[in-house]
């Protein structure tokens, strides 16, 4: 689906309450000093359209199916994957991305118990194709690090939820080789580190 | 998807402005006449959820990717279909669709623009699988009947647009023996006897 793709493409995945807004944010100073431009993005969201499918994602008062749910944010990431993440790896930019393809297996199908191959075909689908060079998985159980109150539907789903979850990651960093983890350490700046050091690694920066 | 499906289903089908509402409200009334027992559902929509995603599809402010719009289409569609059509029709209800699966190959395969197996496959995504045991296509030419003001996503398209739809109808015409056309009369009592008949030929009711 992209013919010219000089950027790379980088996702942070990871359980709730794990320091992944902490680390995106540390890595994006990281980059600020060193001058290395880049895009961040967020899922569900990035486009006026996704930031829509956003409010109703994040609705909990309403009663969806998981089928509907994850059509949602697929919706939201292929409009995303457009209109945002392919122009700007054209132009030879690094992506950012909180959240891709692999919250989508770990929450709709390890999660909501969606059958993996229905979740495969619409992650294929709403990605338009687009897969990350690299995916950090930020190695935690859920609720380790957090004392954040549930706010919407994937918080509120409760402790078994976040176990399957969590059994999803492991899985995909079994299965796919550009699927990497990172231990988090209580020591914020040793995971910063960790990342970095990664990312250097694999020639993403 | 359905074990136990003891109702039948009719989708209606039609470009803007033929006369599908009058059609479904006169239909409505004749089966209210006869006691014969029905359930309605109008696309997008027909979940809290599906209303939820109609106001997104509705707000033509919104500058989407056809992608993003055929995603949310099926998400209001699959809620719909597990959570309205699917129990209704293991009542043994009829369902009556104003749109469904045929408006999805019409406007966003042939009308946008996308790719007809792409389409093919999100629509089995969204349906759960559950296809009409008889669509009726009101067949007349995109704004022949109809002098309403452009209000929406779809009716602002353009006569371009509508043209390939109603191209898109006449194709599935050809495919499917399901989809049967109608010809719309200037006389709606006319058009009325016309649907009537065909459903008790099929033995829908």
């Amino acid at each position: 689906m992209i013919d010219n793709k000089k950027g790379k493409m980088i996702a942070f995945e990871g359980c709730e309450g794990v320091g992944k807004t902490t680390q995106i944010e540390r890595l994006k100073k990281y980059l600020d000093e060193q001058g290395i431009p880049y895009v961040f993005s967020r899922e569900p969201g990035g486009t006026e359209t996704g930031e829509e499918i956003r409010k109703v994602l994040k609705n909990e008062v309403l009663d969806m199916s998981p089928e509907a749910e994850l059509l949602l944010f697929e919706a939201a990431r292929c409009d995303n994957v457009k209109n945002v993440l392919m122009p700007a790896l054209e132009e030879g930019k690094l992506v950012i991305c909180d959240r891709y393809i692999g919250s989508t297996v770990a929450y709709q199908a390890f999660g909501r118990g969606l059958k993996r191959e229905l979740v495969d075909a619409a992650n294929e689908f709403g990605s338009l194709g687009l897969k990350p060079d690299l995916t950090i998985f930020l190695d935690a159980k859920p609720f380790a690090n957090t004392k954040r109150s549930a706010s919407d539907r994937m918080e509120l789903a409760g402790k078994e939820f976040h176990e399957r979850v969590y059994a999803g990651y492991k899985k995909l960093e079994e299965e796919d080789e550009s699927f990497v983890s990172v231990k988090t350490s209580q020591d914020k700046e040793e995971t910063t580190e960790r990342i970095i050091k990664l990312l250097k690694e694999k020639n993403i920066i």
